[in-house]
């Protein structure tokens, strides 16, 4: 069985996928819209959210060309060392990532912010329509990120036949997705904040109220954040599992002299995509049905056809069964993650109860129980994924030298398959976050208010548990990553006569000192991004007093007279372009000075620290956020006392500290440790030949 | 140059400590007492602190009791397998080390809280005589406990001259701490947030007003948490330090057959604490002095006696200079590391003026900001500890086989050598902060209570410093401790006649499996601590609103009325303790469930994992606190809109929830990480002779 055909086949899907992707855009953009309101803001919003992007990418780009640059002249070996093809090659594919990945988020962008308008409309006939309209907007991002990243992994292979080049591609989307979540989250809760502090908290106005100049930046911060930022960080996700397992695969293949390895990868990656698509045509939900049930039901439903495929796959190709299970064991794993996640975050367990409670006694204990249940939470995603790697090793290492890592990070792979359908769920969310806001923006009525509300429930309690599936697959690919690291390093001590690596000795003073800086680094990061959040919302709060105080007849909502929802956006967009570079440009700085002052073993040390103390932290931040996102919530339904009590008082100062936790810090973490393990992987010649010790 | 001589030394600078500690609490008994409401409340003060400790006392003898025969059965190796008198030998150093550390904290605490009321009438006269008598009464406590651990390491030593015994001493000394610590940090509050709730926000009535049922459990808990819990801390960390380094020291001088290693670790402790002794009996201060530089000078003046003490010994004896160096590297670091602690809890530097203005826009700001500064914080800390680490090898490699590890030990050392003088200083805070409690509760007048005040302030200042120290030699420690642990499994290998450990590869999926698991536990750790607190804080509030309700006149202050105290430190010490035992045994617990699945190898990552998420945490903790308490003061102190102003009801929320932050959970992770090293070695036959994998 020749590689060929996988080749063949990923691309294939990949069509099948941006066809299907298609089909749906043209679905959602068919879908009545008739209230001038609602295509008026929305038009805003979608403007908003269109400079946005525009000017961020404007950003990204000069970004982009200056590494593109670098790439070219030290990556993978100084150029004037020889060999200038290569460099070439790294450079393009480096660029291909960031494009790749910036079209993805643009046609996602693109399509939520015409979903959320419809979905606003289709909530007068019901839940229902709207939820359709929501989630086949949503899965038109799912569709175009991952059959941009399967088709992407499959030409740089096919075009390149070197898996460097793979890694390369993949810096390119980690990079843009490091700042496009960075940006996003920003951006979002800068608006998010500014907006609730001064409408709800000083003028005591209603949430998306037309009269609050941030309210439209608020809007179009769930789409920049939430559809754009979380799209290029699963992008990123999706390209380095793909292309750690590549690499280790390729490596085994070369031994073996055969290509059963890489073709495995390919096959089940496109199977993924292929058991996304169907999942996402077989969505359904009864007339008055339960969104939540329907958005998880085709988790499952999609988890089930995937298992199914790759298993007749494996047969029929004749693979390895034991890679087969280790992939399963990984898929499984995210799944079990989801759900203890879910546990932390669902309003009908214990710690969001207990969380409510507690506020009864004032916003320190919101704050101190919440923080205590959300130190606990991380407890079984650690131990899941500590188990699905140490299965896969085991169910791998019998078939050969160096399976067990191959293992792993099929593993990574397994988990990462249905992330098509983890897209759409999630993409999901902003849609009919924004619905709601429509709504009210509409005067649709409170029925429609109430459809809206169910729907935006059901993308809250779906996405802590995609939220913690992400982490969860992220911290699997890094591990697959640190494998592929070591691979580059052998490779390249091959090639230069020196000593390769073995591994990573912990007793070794090298290693430690790497983990111990490295173990710091997701801690300073999450503080920059909230450090930025916090001046960003200060200088937006400044401007909405400003307009409510020059504004007349702002405040009292006078016919006709409207806030400049452009300012707000203008600040939220150039504050968040201007705190993200140092923040992301911190973490790169730190692997290269650790990278070139203790050399590949403290870069070993470095990432495992990095990861260990990232997974933590992204685990902790994003249970942190929803858990008391949704204490609010349940004291907001007339529990502890309700609305306006003190309980909801103190529930609400939790969300606010929760708000960065969930939406800026603790998702970027993710892609803080994409980023810097595969710049690891990339300096590695460079770390092997000038390093202090 | 034989051995026996630094037994000698050690034993002769032991027993000097210990003469000038009667002496010192000679001193402070004599000093006068005449106002009968000081000591009369000094009483209550003095039983409540006595019943709790008793009781807890009597709890941890039954713990080990049950703990030194499971010893006597399982360790070193299980009783069966023959040589009885190895187990017998194990058991009894447990206890011993139990025992130690439980004379060393009692009587630490006996000196407090009769300093404690000599304090508070000294302030009559002025800060010189009253910071004297709180810095000496600290003193004691700071005597005692070094001098008990030098003591005990040696005698344990001297009788069995056995190393793995040491470890068994040293773990009675820790498990011992892990309870007292947690225990005390529970206790104390519970207290703290009860009597602030009630007492401060609820009825508005002052800090330590004696209306307040909680008030004496309050001040009792300053010392049961602050001064037994804290020197039981410091006990531990110093016996594991040196009980590390003598583990090395001994197998290299099996080696060399020398003892010149040994002799280096008793002669550098021996000196540690005489310039302690030296350092505390030349503390002084101006009449009108600042407290805060007359504590920090004592420190930099005991750092820099050690520094030429040891060098001239170093001379005399022709040790190894390397090894000095590394020694000094850790104690410098220490002090680089103390002052950068400084600066994040610093009222006069940026962070905490920074958090004491966003307060000015809510509670949620003061966490985000608060929280975001802290995370910072944990930079120089881990960068600190990973360059003493690294210069500590790169000294000590040249020397020979496996004097790496030996120089990070003695790194450790180093570090702890000041301890004594550390744990003065510290012990110094919680005698003002009682002292402070008793002007108020004595009528003492405002210009009384400002020079309580301001020797407050400067035991919080210092307390800052003194953590972060405290952490730092932690992480030295266990670093020494991971070395000690492979010690001692080639030690058992050798005799099983298996293979041994080389270190502990990060690639190797049993090591990975273990740095994930371990890294989550200190964050259930302090998770099971917070909720204790909480739980039993909210006893203690329903029995505070019970006397207020049942108790005619207690409210309006009525002549005569009293509350029952009693009745308060009961809640607060049968709650403390029934939340500190499932902490403890889930941390046994879990090192236990990966040693037998996973073996040694697990061990090791768990280890890694556990001593980097640690130090983290309780890095993160203990600034936070420091930072939160310091805004609130700032705030207080008449800025950002002062006492009463939005801003400081804002800070008050920040420091109610740094408090078990700071106190309970942040501190304990230190004894924490020791315990589970201190196991791990400890089982070390076990695991390698059982595991799953």
């Amino acid at each position: 069985m020749s590689v060929t055909i996988f080749y063949i086949m990923s691309i294939i899907v990949s069509i099948l996928a941006f066809l299907f992707a298609a089909w749906l855009y043209g679905w959602v953009r068919k879908q009545p819209s008739t209230n001038k309101r609602i295509i008026e803001v929305g038009e805003l919003i979608r403007n908003g959210a269109a400079t946005f992007l525009n000017k961020e990418y404007r950003v990204l780009a000069r970004f982009a060309g200056a590494a593109a640059i670098l790439i070219f002249i030290f990556l993978p070996s100084p150029v004037w060392t020889g060999n200038i093809s290569k460099n070439i090659t790294m450079a393009i594919a480096y660029i291909a990532g960031t494009v790749f990945s910036a079209v993805a988020g643009k046609i996602g962008m693109s399509i939520a912010t015409i979903a959320n308008t419809k979905a606003a409309e289709a909530a007068m006939k019901g839940i229902k329509p709207s939820f359709m309209t929501g989630f086949r907007g949503g899965a038109v991002m799912g569709m175009a990120v991952v059959g941009s990243s399967l088709l992407g992994v499959t030409a740089i292979l096919l075009a390149t036949n070197n898996t460097t080049a793979l890694l390369g591609f993949s810096f390119g989307a980690s990079s843009l997705a490091l700042f496009a979540k960075a940006g996003g989250g920003i951006f979002t809760k800068t608006a998010d904040i500014s907006a609730d502090l001064v409408g709800k908290v000083e003028l005591g106005i209603p949430e998306d109220d037309p009269r609050n100049p941030a309210v439209i930046a608020d809007n179009v911060g769930d789409n920049v954040g939430d559809v754009a930022g979380m799209g290029a960080d699963l992008f990123d996700s999706h390209v380095a599992s793909m292309s750690a397992a590549l690499v280790i695969a390729v490596a085994l293949d070369r031994v073996s002299r055969g290509t059963v390895n890489a073709s495995m990868v390919l096959c089940y990656a496109a199977l993924g995509l292929l058991s996304s698509i169907i999942g996402v045509s077989m969505a359904r939900i009864g007339k008055n049905g339960d969104p939540t049930k329907a958005l998880n039901n085709s988790t499952y439903v999609t988890t089930g056809i995937y298992a199914v495929l790759t298993l007749l796959a494996t047969i029929a190709f004749k693979f390895e069964w034991r890679i087969w299970g280790a992939c399963i064991a990984g898929l499984l794993t995210g799944v079990i993650i989801g759900i203890a996640s879910d546990y932390f975050t669902n309003d009908l367990r214990k710690p969001v109860q207990y969380v409510a409670r507690a506020s009864k006694s004032g916003p320190a204990f919101t704050i101190l129980s919440g923080i205590s249940y959300a130190l606990l939470s991380v407890l079984p995603s650690m131990i899941g994924i500590a188990f699905a790697s140490l299965i896969a090793y085991k169910l791998c290492d019998p078939i050969g030298d160096g399976y067990a890592m191959f293992g792993i990070s099929m593993s990574a792979v397994g988990m990462l398959s249905i992330v098509g359908m983890v897209i759409s769920n999630d993409a999901y969310g902003p849609i009919v976050d924004n619905a709601r806001g429509l709504a009210e923006m509409g005067n649709l009525g409170e029925d429609v208010l109430k459809v809206t509300d169910e729907l935006d429930s059901a993308g809250n309690t779906v996405k802590a548990i995609t939220k913690g599936f992400a982490i969860a697959a992220a911290g699997l690919t890094v591990i697959a990553l640190l494998g592929a690291f070591i691979s580059e390093v052998n490779t390249a001590a091959l090639e230069l006569g020196v000593e390769g690596l073995k591994g990573f000795d912990i007793m070794n003073p090298l290693v430690f000192f790497g983990m111990l800086v490295g173990a710091a680094i997701p801690l300073v990061f999450s503080s920059m991004l909230m450090l930025g959040v916090d001046r960003n919302a200060q200088r937006m709060v400044q401007e909405i007093h400003r307009q409510f105080d020059e504004i007349t007849g702002l405040k009292e909502g006078k016919e006709g007279v409207k806030p400049e929802y452009d300012k707000c956006i203008e600040i939220a967009t150039s504050g968040a372009i201007k705190e993200l570079i140092p923040a992301g440009l911190m973490a790169i700085g730190f692997t290269l000075i650790v990278g070139f002052v203790g050399g590949v073993q403290a870069i070993g040390g470095f990432l495992a620290g990095n990861i260990v103390s990232g997974l933590l932290f992204a685990l902790f931040m994003s249970n942190a956020g929803g858990l008391w996102d949704n204490s609010k919530k349940y004291v907001e339904a007339g529990n502890e006392g309700g609305k306006g009590s003190d309980a909801h008082k103190a529930a609400v100062v939790g969300d606010t500290v929760g708000d960065p936790f969930k939406d800026t810090a603790g998702p970027s973490i993710n892609t803080q440790i994409t980023v810097v393990s595969l710049i690891s992987s990339l300096f590695s010649v460079l770390f092997l030949t000038f390093s202090i010790f």
